[in-house]
């Protein structure tokens, strides 16, 4: 799946926070003439990926490539039956409202839905009637409904001179346009920032909220080969489920739904998703990926490495264990597996001397125009001054604090932070202690958390000991934090000592304020109290050196745009897009991987593993074996580009009828988060015939096969 | 299968002459206390690999590792029911005879046993009983009878001061023990140079020459996958050919056969490889790795990039040239693949570093003992040295010649060359040129060979255009070569006006001598003429300075017997060996590869390619599908050592059963020709109850099934 418990699903999540404190009054056809034409014409970039907006979509590009330009309608059209759910893609797929996403955007209404005695996660579920169909709580589906270039008037609003006025400007203005456009639209707005602030767009959504689950196939069987296969391919994945809109009660008819095609993707096809990739980082300059590079990704590694190395040594200890932390190793690893695929692609020398390449002919376009240059020129120096002072100090950044694995001093740190802020004006608090965030951490405090004291004390001695490895002997955080002592014994008299585990503890000191801090003699307490300033020291260090790096950012995305347009798509903003690609195989491992699997392929990996766990077929799928047809395609690849966030994302061709539902991206693709590259990164897929085999004979779904059909 | 058509068919039949024509008298036990009494005791390196010879089993290590120590009984009834085919390993498997071996190891009989109107290579065979069983003319089947270390007897004989004296003494004294053996025993005697003549061993052999073809399958589910999926795993091929030795017109039955394991390989079980490996490096010091490396394997790399560009020139121009091509173009790019995997072993840092660690320390060994250091010292440096002058003139003796893949330029040089080297006294010749070898390239030179000008024209073109961009401008053999004139214009000339391509133009230049070659104007004798002196002196240089190497290379043989004895496996020689290992999944492409596949993967990959060839099942397959358990193991990997040679060797558990047929080695494995690694390197074989349910279930062979597995 695309939404990984660890990285991708924070991926997509903090990329939806971005949008929607960031915004941009021209159309789309006016954007691409906007700022070029005192520049050579730009032309396509391949390594920026094929991330399309639909308010500038590249006809002419699709039309050189694959001799297809497909018009304003089909465009529409498609638009308006791709929809979005809170933190994945989906599609309107018939004329009763059926929507179609992933099993893991649909899980907790699955799990929610299912009876006291059973677990549809478990079980599956295919409702027989429309009576059946089970409401989802909380769930709403957002259908994109126009886009409207507002940039004129996010910059005109904003007149102050310092970072910290525009800053409050710009937030007011969007928020302002939203609310003006909420009002005047009765739809739900969105202000977008494309291109890092090049351009702002309000995104107009219609919101559905009475949405139900029609069917979801067991976890088992939309997860087939659980975390060792994920982002990976050759794969064998139902990843399905079925929603239905209702409206006034009654199924939901769409103006526009994707039907589904008869016979499905097949091999060299021109295909298109549609959907909304959550964050890439195509747009970095090379200094900002060479630091995550050398510096970011490599302590991320060190962090998960030390992480399983803990869960290991206690699994040792105790084999019941091992089925106690599995989910949290296979999260680890699953991390582990995406930051090397993103750090791949950055060491790749063939596709950084491409992104060199570019960095140059850009910056030498903007030195071509005095005016241009003035604005830009030096945001690149600017950003590399930053990433190098952030590199400088990175051990101290990471070891001053109350970071690595342990719970108990994130609470800690937390309770002592809270009475230290509190004190200060809001505008002098760190960030996330500013506004509402402070009664947000206040609250979480008070929550019970469960404390595993045998990792808490493996997690604080690791963390321990890379401080100690890393920083100098006389960095004040090794005397403050160990006094002379060993790792082992600090983290020892920690976990034995504090009371901080305790959620009442943790209220009455919440309650006591700065003074029952300070006077508390719990360990813990007074271990943070000495850390708390160095921690604050290089945080904000760090902070002001991030906002120097945004703000740059934000110019080298305008510069972007000035220089290129719509030439080149903009970064992933969670946002609807449609990307181009073709159904195509990929050499893999010494031979070919084909262009799709079959059930046969499902049954082989089964077996090969003698059916043990992930690769345990659901029993209804070894009793029904034979009512399938096993060469039916199950799941495929396409050359499109996605990431997190198109999870869901329907798979469509040249007659926008549906061909497959993206779910993952195989393990070579990952590397396209910064450059994108189509040699053999690959996009991976629920074949819509696999869809309707498994409906018709796993599921007793003719009724739900039948209306996707069109029967 | 592990004797592609290139490069590893070539390696193991190069070790065979090896073999023939080097030479070794006590029993394996002495051998193994020969050496070592002055040394700490050596312990055994993993990356020098599990190829162990019958006479010094690694016992202590065995029951060390797996608690298993099988006894001298098990050993020789092991040793007796393997057998050896002129270039593949083989065993009995009944009690009638019955020898199992690969697909593409019994091809040759497989063919030329085929009716007139029919290919048993396309249509698969099975004798319905003992008089359908077709004899296999000219094939022979080895059984090592015994083995006796010859080599004080070697040594002494060898007195001679020069290089030549010696060699000539060890040739004369090879042959005298290999007659006299002859003559005793009535067996083939071979004497075999183990660790590059740190010891010499004659091994007997009894030879049955009536071996007849009882079943092999279509060459399309042997080979299935063809050249993409060669060397790769997950793995669908049934490279199976079953022969029968026939003794006085009846089924022989051997004293010894291995039985049939009733559940065949599992996962995590020990399990036996015995059979004949090649050739192996891993005696090769560091100098001899990094010229690999860095000179000798680009040139092949680069060589084959040549060849594939003509032939996709050829293609492109006509098509129907893509089939004519199609099994030049697999072979190149498999022999890419081959070295591509080779050198990937030597481009591992951590391989290497473990490699360069050894030498040191065995270095250090052979410093410690004076007598020891006075002998063997200086070997490392020698073949440094040798190997640095051999790449300073690297390009050179590539280009300053006749090779690349040009029919037309060989036979021009080979013209020229036996003219003038016909004229010298045999010792003065060049290698290729002395004694039997003049007659064997002049006769080869009037065998009528077809001539593709389109090719040779491009071939030629190709091969000096590479010339002119490695070789300084003023090389003289570009001035011989060109003249001045471009790449094209030469090969357009050459392939335009020559009569070489005539064999009767040859054998009247042939019978004209030296004189007919000195007046001869056809364009390419002329063009001969003009580059042999300086291909001459080239390849002279280069044959010393191999000599060299070859001389220093026995030494490091001997220096690594003198100071780890037995402790170390010696280097592949195309004789009997066991390996031991392990059935296991590895790592791969982001998830796990399972220890086995099944019959519902290889559907499954057939009808992921929609059954397009290489990867269309034979109709048999089609029809009888649902005769199968679909479950049924067909192919599994394990941790076993193996190369080029070992090609039929069948698998065992540790009660001597058969559990699989080896045919190849995953792509990881490929890089174990010089440092052996278990992590991801696997043997792929075919499991033995595949096996039987093909039989039974596809080939009507029940008869066979029944026999085998003792019904």
């Amino acid at each position: 799946m695309l939404t990984s418990r660890f990285v991708l699903r924070g991926v997509t999540l903090a990329s939806a926070l971005i949008v929607s404190t960031q915004a941009a009054g021209q159309s789309g056809t006016a954007r691409r003439a906007q700022a070029q034409p005192q520049l050579q014409p730009a032309t396509y970039r391949p390594e920026f990926g094929t991330m399309w907006t639909f308010d500038a979509p590249p006809i002419d590009y699709w039309r050189r490539t694959y001799g297809f330009a497909p018009d304003q309608k089909w465009l529409d059209h498609v638009r308006l039956a791709a929809v979005r759910l809170p933190n994945c893609s989906a599609s309107f797929v018939s004329s009763r409202g059926l929507v179609m996403t992933n099993h893991h955007c649909g899980r907790e209404c699955t799990a929610a839905s299912s009876p006291p005695d059973s677990n549809y996660i478990e079980t599956g579920f295919a409702a027989r009637t429309l009576a059946d169909e089970k409401k989802c709580a909380g769930l709403y589906v957002d259908q994109l409904q126009s886009i409207q270039n507002v940039t004129d008037r996010v910059r005109g609003a904003i007149t102050g001179r310092t970072a910290a006025e525009q800053s409050a400007q710009r937030s007011a203005v969007i928020s302002q346009i939203q609310t003006e456009c909420n009002q005047q639209t009765k739809l739900n707005c969105q202000v977008v920032s494309l291109y890092n602030g090049g351009i702002y767009s309000v995104y107009r959504y219609r919101r559905f909220n009475d949405i139900r689950l029609v069917m979801a196939p067991e976890g088992s069987i939309a997860f087939f080969g659980g975390d060792p296969d994920n982002f990976t391919y050759p794969r064998y994945d139902l990843d399905l489920t079925l929603l239905r809109v209702y409206e006034n009660g009654q199924p939901y008819t769409p103006s526009d739904y994707l039907r589904w095609s008869p016979a499905g993707a097949v091999e060299d096809e021109l295909v298109f998703v549609v959907g909304n990739p959550g964050s890439t980082g195509r747009l970095n300059t090379i200094a900002q990926m060479e630091y995550l590079r050398d510096v970011g990704y490599p302590a991320s590694l060190a962090a998960y490495k030390r992480a399983l190395v803990i869960y290991d040594t206690l699994t040792r200890r105790d084999t019941s264990a091992a089925r106690r932390y599995q989910n949290d190793v296979f999260g680890i690893a699953n991390s582990q597996k995406a930051v090397t695929g993103y750090r791949a692609g950055l060491l790749d020398t063939l596709s950084m001397a491409k992104k060199r390449a570019f960095e140059q002919e850009f910056r030498a376009r903007i030195a071509a125009d005095p005016k241009l240059q003035a604005q830009y020129g030096a945001t690149w120096d600017e950003i590399a001054r930053a990433q190098r002072e952030l590199a400088s100090f990175s051990p101290q950044l990471r070891y001053r604090g109350f970071g690595g694995a342990s719970t108990l001093l994130q609470l800690g740190a937390g309770l002592v932070r809270v009475a230290s802020e509190s004190g200060k004006p809001d505008s002098a608090r760190l960030t996330q202690y500013r506004g509402a965030g402070l009664d947000n951490i206040r609250n979480q405090l008070t929550q019970p958390i469960p404390i595993d004291t045998a990792f808490e004390r493996l997690a604080i001695a690791a963390q321990l000991r890379a401080a100690q490895a890393e920083l100098p002997a006389n960095d004040p955080f090794i005397r403050a934090a160990l006094g002379g002592r060993t790792p082992d014994a600090v983290a020892a008299d920690l976990v034995r000592n504090t009371r901080v585990g305790d959620p009442a503890f943790r209220q009455s000191l919440l309650q006591g304020g700065t003074t029952a801090i300070s006077a508390s003699t719990d360990p813990l307490i007074v271990w943070a109290r000495a850390v708390d300033p160095l921690n604050r020291e290089v945080t904000a260090r760090a902070t002001a050196l991030n906002a120097t790096i945004a703000a740059n950012s934000e110019k080298i995305g305008q510069a972007l745009f000035a220089a290129y347009g719509t030439a080149l798509p903009p970064d992933a903003t969670f946002t609807l897009r449609i990307s181009d690609g073709v159904v195509k195989s990929f050499p893999s491992n010494g031979t070919i991987a084909p262009y799709k699997t079959t059930f046969y392929g499902l049954y082989g990996r089964s077996a090969a593993f003698d059916n043990k766990d992930p690769f345990k077929l659901p029993e209804r799928w070894v009793q029904r074996k034979n009512n399938l047809n096993l060469a039916t395609p199950y799941n495929f690849v396409s050359t499109n580009d996605i990431i997190g966030g198109n999870s869901g994302s329907p798979v469509i061709n040249k007659n926008a009828e549906v061909v497959g539902l993206v779910f993952d991206s195989n393990i070579e693709g990952i590397s396209n988060r910064f450059i994108f590259s189509s040699a053999v990164g690959r996009t991976v897929s629920v074949h819509s015939s696999g869809i309707v085999e498994a409906l018709r004979k796993m599921y007793d779904g003719a009724r739900i096969a039948d209306e996707l059909t069109g029967r």
